[in-house]
This record gives C-alpha cells, structure tokens and sequence, in this order.
C-alpha cells in the first residue's frame, strides 16, 4: 500500500494506473477507521483492483460548537488496518493541503437537505458536497464507496453526481453493526459504559419496524412508537425521529404510493450524537 | 467534424480519443459564433489536436426578462464556421439533455462575484458555474479556452477549478475586436445603426486607460472621466463603470501596493447590454 500526502503525488501516482488501463474504486472516510469502513473497501475491491482511500477530517463539514478538535484520530492503526484489507492507495491529507487559501466556491443540494441532519446541523451537507466534489477531482474515480449509516449523504451525493453529470458510480453499501445491534460508527468510541448499553435502543427501536408494521400503523404512529421506546432510555435525548420518502426525503401523511421509505433517528448521549436509519421498501 | 447531441454519445467518443493518449482541448460557448469564439479555437489547437466545442445556451445564467428567449442562435452557420476553424466534436446539447430534471444543486463563488455582473445579474454566475462544472465533467477536458471578455466569468471560473480542485487548465484568451475598436459579442446583433455608431464609445473610453494615465489620476478620476466620455454619447445607458483589484475584482482607493487592476464596463443601448473591459499592469 502506498501512502500520498500531496494531491499533485497522488495524481501522478493514479496517472500511471490509469494509462495502464485500471479502473479506480474510491473510498472516502474521516479515518478512526471500523468494520464499516472496511466493508467499504470490500465492496470497492469487488468492482476495481485499485482501491484508494482517503482520510481526513474536514473541518467545513463540522459547525461551531461539534466535535471536528476532538474527533478521533488514530493514524497509525488507520494505515494498518487499511493495509491489512488490500488498500492500494492512502491519500492523507493536511488541512492546508485541502485548504491552502480561504475558499470561495460552495456546492449546496437544495431540498434532500432541509431535514434530518441537513436541519440539525446547518452547512454541514454544503461542506460535504463541496470536499466530496474536490475528492472526486482529485482522484477522478470511476466508482465511490459510502455507506447506507449516512443515509441522508448518499442521497446528497447521488444528487449532486447526477446534478453535476460526475463520471463517476455511486456504490451504497448497507450498515454494519455491533452483536447487539449498534450501528458501527467512529463516535461510538466516546460513549460511556452507561451510554453504550443504552444506546443499543437505537436498532431496536428500528428493527420493529418492517412493512407489516407500516401496514398497521400510520406514519405518526410509527414515529410515536419509536419516539416512545427511545424515550424509554433515560440517558437518550432525541434530535430527531423522522420517517420520509425515499429517496427523496419528503415528510408524508400516508403510505399509499410511496414505494420506499426512511425512518432515520439522531439521539445524543451525553455529548453524543449518533445517527441510525432503515430504509424499507413497501 | 462530429456533431454530437447526447451526454453518453460524447463521452463514448471521448473516451475512444483520451485512450489513444490524446488530450482534450474544450471551448464552450453559447453559439451565434464570432471571431472572439473562432480565436478561442485557435488557442485550443495550439495546446491539443482534439478540440471539443459546445454550443449550449444555458437558460439557469439568465435571469427573468434576460434574452434568453431571443438570443441569437444559428446553428447551420456555427456548425459550418466550427468545422472550417478545424473544431473535432462539436457538442449540441438540448436543455432537456442538460436539465432532464429540475436541479437540485448549486455551485456558488463569493467575494468576486458581488461586483460588476454579479451585482447587475443576480444569480448570473451560479448559473456559469454550474453549468461550466457540468461541462467539464462531461467532457474531462485538459484544458479549456475562456474570452477576456468576460473577464469575471474568467476569475470565477479560475477560483472555481482551484477551489475545487478540477483537474483541468484554464486558457484565458484576448479580447477579440472589430476594426473600430467594438469587442466582438453575439449581442451586437441586436444594435441598429446608430447604437452601433456610439457602442464604439466603449472601447475608447478603455483605449486611453494606461499605466500612465492611471499615475496621474485617482481611481476615482479614472471612473469619472470614464463615465463623462460614455455619458457624452446619448444613446448610451451606463449599468456599471467600476475599476477593481486585478483578479481578486476588489474596490481600490488608491493604486499603490496594487499589481494590476481592472477597468470593467456594462453599458446599455437600448435593450442591448455590452460589456467591454481592459486589464492593466501597473
């Protein structure tokens, strides 16, 4: 595994796989890096013997007052791990590197943004759209990896490749999960032994519901059925609970000609925000 | 030359050229094509044997009561002036093939956008922007030929590839003029006779902006005497005479510690907007 620094070593380096006619899978993270990112790098080598992974942790995704100073960090273990699961190219890059001047130019995805994640934290899909589309221009890959966790991001990203006409495919790939349910998530790492066995009553609050049970109940009374059993945890403080077409993540009053839908929840631990969804077809 | 009207049929093509090793020159324009587009295929020559020109008239640049419905098309002509000037592929899209749903995403550039056109034509350079991100993913040009003048679509579009890192080179291209000094635009069409008589007013009240002149007077003497030599034509509307940092396109009030600036101009002939302008070095 080669491990780039620098955009210009990193094109130079992909150049060459690319003259010799190698087709490229792309896998962006944030680093910290669990089995759900390294499934991401599973389903990106099933398409591409070139996988590249990047990781950095992009400060204009974070608002005032998250968690980008403390957001964990572990290099040497990233390199490793990413090593070990057949990584052909580590882009890591610094801050200055991705931001060497005060940027000017801002991508925003209007609509799929406005609730969810897009409401609870206000800019962070602009900054995602925006170091996504730089990614894609530095790499150029013909195949990007994101995972399903970040239900509302697929979506942003898909939009925005299909807005923009990026060449490039959009592969979601599905959650991966703790034994007990947990969505994997590099947060889950700041949860106390409290907190983390509450907040189990993520997935299970989702994993009722299936399309029997949105046969039986109506939007609200789903979402009041998952708000009460989260409300349940003592320690779990809801950001939201929302149920939305898919995907185009619209509120609706009934089922009848919805073809898929969200349920997607943002609960906080203590200083802890963590996000888990299900999409289900009806 | 190949005449192409689909997103797929284009990159189909294209890909045929770039895996021959050849690297792509793009010129994009509006059509109604005039010596200003035919010198922008020169310079795409000089650097690439394989010259793409579009021709797209963009409807998201315009805004409301804008001349997008009237403005000026010729397809056969420019098809015919396209192949003579030796153009590879040349790309038709309709709206329909680069709108097939209503966008979602929007790509912004602040601080330089917020003067001259920007300010006149709210939401102008979104629309550039966009639409210009759409064409380079489409046709992955190395390189792509821009007008001076349109000298704030060329600083947006600059800030807009660094900012987002497009691996693309920007070839920024002279002013291209009539014998009597007009800068060639498809709008000039519009002018009747006498609007075209005075419309020359522009490029004279440029044509004695140096850097002598620009020692001996303010920048605000400079936009003064500007302003009297147009005013003093009376067909002539002024929309905008403004001198600015060069190309950060900020307010001076003096010339010192500045490397250059530019002097920019909209002016009005009955319903025909021009624009001229005029770099210098200092």
């Amino acid at each position: 595994m080669k491990v780039v620094h620098t955009i210009q070593d990193l094109r130079t380096l992909l150049g060459e796989y690319r003259k010799q006619g190698n087709k490229i899978a792309f896998v962006p993270t944030m680093g910290f890096l669990h089995e759900g990112h390294m499934s991401l790098v599973d389903h990106a080598k099933a398409v591409s013997p070139i996988v590249v992974m990047s990781i950095f942790v992009n400060p204009t995704q974070f608002g005032p007052g998250e968690d980008f100073e403390r957001y964990p960090r572990n290099l040497e273990r990233d390199r490793q791990l990413a090593e070990e699961r057949g990584v052909s190219v580590l882009f890591v890059p610094e801050v200055t590197e991705m931001y060497p001047d005060k940027p000017k130019t801002n991508i925003s995805v209007s609509h799929i943004t406005s609730r969810l994640c897009g409401a609870s934290r206000p800019g962070h899909f602009d900054g995602v759209a925006t170091v996504v589309s730089k990614l894609f221009h530095i790499v150029q890959p013909d195949f990007a990896c994101f995972g399903q966790k970040d239900a509302q991001q697929v979506a942003v990203i898909e939009q925005m490749v299909q807005d923009l006409n990026f060449p490039v495919e959009i592969i979601p790939c599905p959650i991966i999960r703790e034994e007990d349910g947990l969505a994997l998530s590099s947060r889950n790492v700041y949860l106390n032994e409290e907190e983390r066995k509450q907040a189990v009553v993520l997935s299970q609050a989702l994993e009722q519901i299936d399309p029997k049970f949105l046969a039986e109940n109506t939007p609200g009374e789903v979402i009041k059925k998952v708000t009460e059993l989260i409300d349940s945890r003592p320690l779990a403080n809801i950001d939201y609970v929302e149920l939305l077409s898919y995907p185009s993540l619209e509120p609706i009053e009934q089922f009848e000609g919805v073809s898929a839908v969200i349920v997607a929840l943002a609960v906080k631990f203590g200083n802890t925000r963590l996000i888990d969804n299900k999409i289900i077809k009806i």
